[in-house]
């Protein structure tokens, strides 16, 4: 049984994988458990009312368990309302079908990510985009982007660059005026401070660190350590890789201390905001028939989309 | 002597095409005229404050004047106060000169355009598209895409869905959820309803229907009428077609009287959007040397961006 | 037994009129049906969850069923989780108590609308005004003018445009500037776009068409429509009524495309918001006693109304 | 010679009453006299730069002085910079058109807004707004209702509030739920403040009262003050008329205090808003020929209004 | 048994003292009573649903009862869901205990205040400050400051004044320019209003004419008055103080209907900020563990704030 | 003669300070200075619309000039259009009068902050703070806080941070749940950015990396930097004070990338709010008479305050 096939009030015993498990008070001060669940197909919105330790000790973000308990719905979001926690044996369930990946697997985002480095002439910039993609080899290709928004799944992130990536040619050609170094550079570095945002590729749960001083912010330390390492703090190139970083949500309102005051800052602040959107509809579209409507999409303000009949 | 050897309180004579002409009452009830006056390579403001009728009856947007008067500044906004106006004989000067192009003739451009038309595979869209080109056709390939934000040049809206034609297909790569024959369609019929709000490709100033309906609901007419022309009004090629232009501006505070629900729409508007900025930027930048900023650019508020040393 | 008689947990049966029905799915792929219930004197919100072939077949807005299942409470908005549907037999139940009507009846409207127009002298107006009146004529009188927000029953919005023209005469009389054709014929025309946006009289739930263009690119297209039909196009009268269409929400993040920009569009924007507002409070303070408040208004925000002592 | 004689850089001699005449100093610490100077028929806005003792003592809001000095233009609005000041005597010109009045003379708007007073039947309300009345005969009858964006001529203010009376009745006829008592009582007395919050009516400045409290906490002190002196301040009838005062602006940010919670509140917030914006493109559209556009609008945030050929 | 003791779908039976009950209809015209309860620790929503004469008749805002029902969540808040209500005797409980007061008691409040109003020296000030709190002395000194945001216990309203004066002092010794008598009067009367905008310190609801009328208008004539009494309406310093309670809640949109303009207004209205939402994070942060992140808390728009480990 | 002693139109010659010069083009590409002068009073708006390299070369930020040419007025701000331009010998004026200072100076500043760092028991946090205050020891005390706003003259920012932490110690009295050396050590280092944003305490302009990375980031780098100098990047306190450097202008759009979410973070924000505002109104205030305005204030969105006559 998986989770569409249940409906309100029914009981209900699941392997989920759990996500963004967090330990929380009501309102009147007790504690409970709010999670998502991953049965492989579909996102399901997890609570453990009658929280003890033995519970909390148990639950651990990324991993697969038996959960059991009643189903309830709020306006059309189904929740379940979890009693009974197991962990589940290694060889029990079919691991790999609980996390989801990129269509491209982390050894060949890699490959292709590196093409576009060695396209990068500028010495400076490619010296820093080396230096930080070597200090965080091992997470770079297997992070995902987000928790919900869009590219929330194994290697989301180097996806998302990799796409971005390849768009980004459409408009240095178009737009020689562009420099492909910035570009190029910008993009694979924009969103690097998910890295530590983000807790890694199985829990996706926002860190402490993620959560007091945000993504931007700690890319900029990144890019700012990584330059000083190099002995290029004074550069040009490391002032406007950081004013990329910085500017790459496009607005104040929405986190960005600065707003693009470069070319190549605007493109990628266009860029990420097309691509993300593009991937998040992606995802919603290959779930809805013709003449029929979307679920509502968190990365459209919870609008709903119709896929026309042609 | 050009705009650029002037500066404040000199008296000047200058060779000008006039644009976006507009008589006017001050607040204390004189009548005067504003307009733009472009000399091949930079435009002005320029006011005339002693009008009379036969200035008036000269003044014809988008004709070449020889305008004698003296420079103002404004906080940096150079003005020019014309006292005399004298009409410019046929072969006074090289009038050529005064009328700025795409960089791609207008030929040419419906040649590129054609080829997207005939990748269209879907007959209705196909034939909504072939029936409005037809009935705009000495327009389509000339007009301007703007009076100042972008594109404003002979041809510039056909540049610019050309460019965004072109961008499209690095998208619809990426993504093939999307159907090919309405973002093509889509992209030519974006901007259609600016054939009627700007009055043509040498005034280039808004038409009084333009200014009373705008050209999101004009083109969402044109699409209507050709579709019942064709009897396809119900199919749901044009609804939808239909619904892209009148959410191609992405938000109901830019003009857009419903916001994008099917994903080419969505795409579309953020092509448009791009596009627009980054030749508003285009024109900026390769005026601008590397370390310096750029002068304020309309299209992003009237901030001003910089050109990098690298 | 009514909805009234009924609270949470309460087993409950019903003969309900339904509208806006719609199937969805909950965030984890379950279908459900999503529907507004009517039982002649108060609408409750009811869901079906547990939602197969045979029950999706059965339901047709505007139909009347006998409804069982649970009642819940959501933050004090009362919902009805049905479990069985059973369709009524045609004289099981008294029908026309559960089709509210407009306090005039529809051939009385008609006489009265038709009134006004005898009074626009006009004669492109009143052929414009004839024409589209002829073709919708079946519906005209009968349409509602809204699902939930004011005049939300049968003939609501001739009785809409009917309120609007009498409190139109007051304003004629005290600002005589006022062109009377232009605020009669823009009055009767305004909503016409939602003979298309919403069904029909009985079923009121919003249709394909109306959810991607919205009442007010379709008006204009009729008006278009109307206007080439009679050849009259160009002229000043269709361009200014369409204006009239286009701008009578009066802001662009309301919905309108355009703003009022000229006198009789300012004032139909404002006779449209006062009277959809005070006609939505009519109906809550006469069902609240004096020294009491009213349940939140939609039409205000969700805003509840006190009933002074007086 | 008449202000609409004159061009930018002309020397002028012009009889012109001032009003809101202030001293200020310039960012580089100058004192400089701004006020609006009105030959009659149109306004001016009129600097002193050279101000010296002489010059301040003369200049008295709403009297008439002879000004010499030079006319300068900032984008369209025609500026007098004076440089001499000479006191008018006593027959010199013909006062009474320098002083703009309603259409209908004080002692009949006294008489017409009486008859509303004698058809309240509430006789709380009656004796509350008879009181404010006669504590305020001399100057309700002949106060402008503002500055400069409607009404602001003698008896400005007593000819909105009957117009708003007149078109209540409309209202109160279609919509028998109200309360005629309440909406005439309210209508009579919601601009009350404006009676301290503007010196009178022929200066027309803002008082440092005015400027410190608004007209709207004013005027709720004068129905507090009265409602007391007659013993009912712990009626229903005095809080709601004080309701209707305190949010008859609408909104917060125009700021009310309170939204309107009671419907008579809503409706007395709707006719000002229509009222006075009816009354505001009036005297523009009047004076603006046919296919025209008029002057910006300060009530409709500086926009133009189309006046249609029609 | 203590709330904090029961977990949703528990039954319960709890002792609690019952504030801000309203009696409302559910959108399907059911009648229920919503209200909070506090068991001496912890607040809890309270809702019963089956209301009848009998406990419409019990419920008392203020009191304290033994409710028993049933324990539900809405998405992280706890509901109590009654069924039964018992009024409780008068020493079955320390009832003591049901009511939080200030950190110091009122009589030692009221020393200290007095304190500072012998500080005063402008007579003016001085007696109106004294005569407004010899009318309210009874409640002034145990009236709350707020039902939900800040200072909502006994003594809540002359403890937040108290605390402000404290914190003024190191404003005005750092800033002498600041008129000493203004701030210290201007705080001991800002909030004069919540004695009639709230009921009384033990029901801790909103009043008929509190949410009519709000707190800033009735205490700008709470001033009028005793200004009016003193015979000094017309002092400069009556005007200021009225200005000062006008303005204290800094921009039109949070309710001021004018926003400051001069400087002790200022600084009031900063101090008012500063002091409520420093008191509100007081009592979350002391309920929460270092290391931990605390509930969300209303005064800041329902975030949650992180208690670092140091 | 100083800047007060002219007035529109008049010929000047006057000994300036310059700061915040910007050479710039117009719209119509003359290239021009704009900068501000200062008398040693008042400050005034400068322009050098006849650019020439000689000029160029001998203009430095916050050298002095003898300036000669003609002021004019731009609606109430005077403007000083040069012609001429002579560099001042060393001898010629008293140079100190043309830079002005904090109250208290430097030497005497850094003793006093030394106390407060003295007072910081955490010593994670003390030596953050001595690194950072050692790497910038030369400037920290010298430095304005803005170019315009507050606190904008030599030593102004020690000063701001001076009476911030002097307030600081009123709130942590009275809400002693605040940690003081997260309080002393997060403002002793909020504004360290501005080191770097604005360049020295005599020219006073934005430097590049200020305008493209913006004083926040550069701060959060600071703090990272220092950090792992000492080994302490992973420890709570480096993590907390970058939290409060990066959330204390309070709100994403003042240009935060995080809110506050600690207590300390929050009560940080909102000193640094009140002080700044109340040191812009001192520097007003001081220079108004009673019962006069001041002029419009930069810090207070360009409004005028009243002083009152008491």
């Amino acid at each position: 049984m998986k989770i569409k096939d249940y409906q309100p009030s029914d009981k209900a015993t699941l392997f989920l994988r759990i996500t963004d498990c967090q330990f929380r008070k009501t309102t009147a001060n007790n504690e409970y458990a709010s999670m998502l669940g991953f049965d492989g197909v579909d996102l399901i919105e997890v609570k453990i009312w009658s929280l003890n330790d033995e519970i909390k000790e148990k639950l651990k973000n990324g991993e697969i368990y038996e959960l059991s308990g009643t189903m309830k719905d709020y306006q059309g979001k189904m929740q379940f309302n979890v009693k009974d926690v197991r962990v589940v044996g290694e060889d029990e369930v079919d691991r790999s079908k609980y996390y989801s990946s990129a269509k491209i697997p982390p050894i060949k985002l890699k490959a292709l990510i590196n093409e576009y480095i060695d396209k990068i002439s500028n010495l400076i910039i490619k010296n820093i985009v080396i230096t930080i993609l070597n200090d965080y080899e091992e997470q770079y290709y297997i992070h995902p982007a987000a928790v919900i928004m869009h590219h929330n799944y194994i290697s989301g992130l180097a996806y998302h660059v990799y796409t971005m990536l390849r768009l980004s040619d459409a408009y240095l050609e178009q737009y020689p005026y562009l420099n492909k170094d910035l570009v190029y550079g910008g993009i694979i570095l924009h969103d690097i401070g998910k890295l530590i945002e983000l807790s890694d590729e199985k829990s996706m749960e926002y860190t402490k660190r993620g959560k007091l001083l945000g993504h931007i912010p700690m890319a900029s330390n990144i890019i700012f350590e990584a330059a000083s390492k190099l002995g290029v703090n004074d550069s040009e190139e490391a002032l406007v890789l950081q004013h990329i970083i910085l500017s790459h949500h496009g607005f104040l309102e929405y986190g960005s201390p600065k707003e693009p005051a470069i070319a190549e800052a605007a493109l990628i602040f266009m860029l990420d905001y097309t691509d993300s959107r593009m991937a998040a509809l992606e995802k919603e579209i290959e779930n809805t028939e013709k003449g029929e409507y979307t679920d509502n999409i968190s990365a459209f303000e919870r609008k709903s989309f119709y896929r026309p009949k042609i």
